[in-house]
């Protein structure tokens, strides 16, 4: 196998990377700490790749874009490489978020477990209605008022936005939280938002993720 | 360009497909509707590319994987690329959808635009608190107990369930799902689910685009 050499190089990558490969860092970190969670400290590319289905070819050439994290003979030093895939994937660092619509979906995404568990901690949330505000805290989030934003954002740091408000609102609301600075924004509203050179941004678009399952019903065995 | 003789082959595909290819199939096709109603009726690989920010050897590449669909000197007939990429993505027919979990999460996902844009109909859904389905249909959604899941599937021929439930509850809301004959499950909690060969699944982790996100904004142009 060609877990070679230990030479990080995270976030440094020298080409463009696919986004696949990016999401499969993701499994790997959550299998790699459920591994250290029940007290594995090494694993290969083998059983890396087993317990998430896919082939050791894949995880090797995978983390390849980042550098070799590899031992001969030992495979991969499970904190070592969680570590890494953490640098690389920026989580070790801290995300303060904001989030901005306090419908249904807004209120999901506060009482969503996964963000805390990944390190991502909304800190302040936003709606224009000021009787949704008035209600006070969510889970003991406080509400503002999005016209509070710029003061709030800096207060608290806000690096990321969420933005789960109506699709007719999400461009000024992507704007506004541009115009204090977030760094990346999260688009749960099912429209493209335009964003300048600088600011990242990732749609959720669930009907998206059933024409990705309908795919898969009707062309079973299909996708990789 | 190889926008060669129209032989479409939707559904027979040679090999595995890349996820990210089926992806940008569903991007394609918001494209090519919009163009339509805005009166376009033939669009070249360069032009579709350019507005969804791609290149033309991507999308021919990306459309090859299913046939061949352009016409020389003409480019791609909208309508007709509509057509073959619904019956690719399966969304020519019809996919009655079960939800499970009127948590915040589910009744977001009930107010979802998305979903009907699309021509998936969330047609029943299901918890297994009595009080919440005696609050009686949200948005004129009828709601039923958990327990009547299998007739309610049976008189709705139910395709596919969608899981809005909390982590621990997962898999046995996912084992009933396949018990009554879904063909694939929308997993939304942050918990892997097993199931039998012959069920699609596709899970939905939120903290995932989150760190793709972050990912982003510290490797700035790194990914394609």
């Amino acid at each position: 196998m060609s877990d070679a050499e230990f030479k990080p190089t995270p976030g440094e990558t020298d080409g463009p990377v696919p986004k696949a490969v990016v999401s499969r860092l993701s499994l790997y970190l959550r299998q790699l700490q459920q591994g250290l969670l029940g007290g594995q400290t090494t694993i290969s590319s083998k059983e890396l790749g087993r317990l998430l289905g896919f082939t050791d070819a894949q995880v090797r050439k995978d983390l390849a874009y980042f550098g070799h994290f590899g031992y001969p003979g030992i495979g991969y030093k499970c904190e070592e490489l969680i570590s890494a895939v953490k640098r690389i994937l920026g989580t070790d660092q801290t995300w303060p978020v904001a989030l901005v619509g306090l419908g249904n979906l807004g209120r999901a995404l506060i009482g969503y477990k996964g963000f805390a568990q990944r390190g991502f901690t909304i800190v302040a949330a936003f709606d224009n209605d000021p009787g949704v505000v008035a209600a006070g805290p969510i889970d003991g989030l406080p509400l503002y008022h999005l016209d509070n934003l710029p003061e709030v954002a800096r207060q608290n740091r806000i690096r990321l936005g969420m933005i789960a408000v109506p699709g007719p609102a999400a461009q000024s609301v992507a704007d506004r939280l541009v115009a204090v600075g977030v760094e990346g924004i999260l688009n749960f509203a099912p429209v493209t938002i335009k964003l300048p050179e600088g600011v990242s941004q990732v749609g959720v678009d669930l009907a998206i993720e059933l024409e990705q399952l309908t795919f898969s019903v009707v062309n079973r065995g299909a996708t990789t």
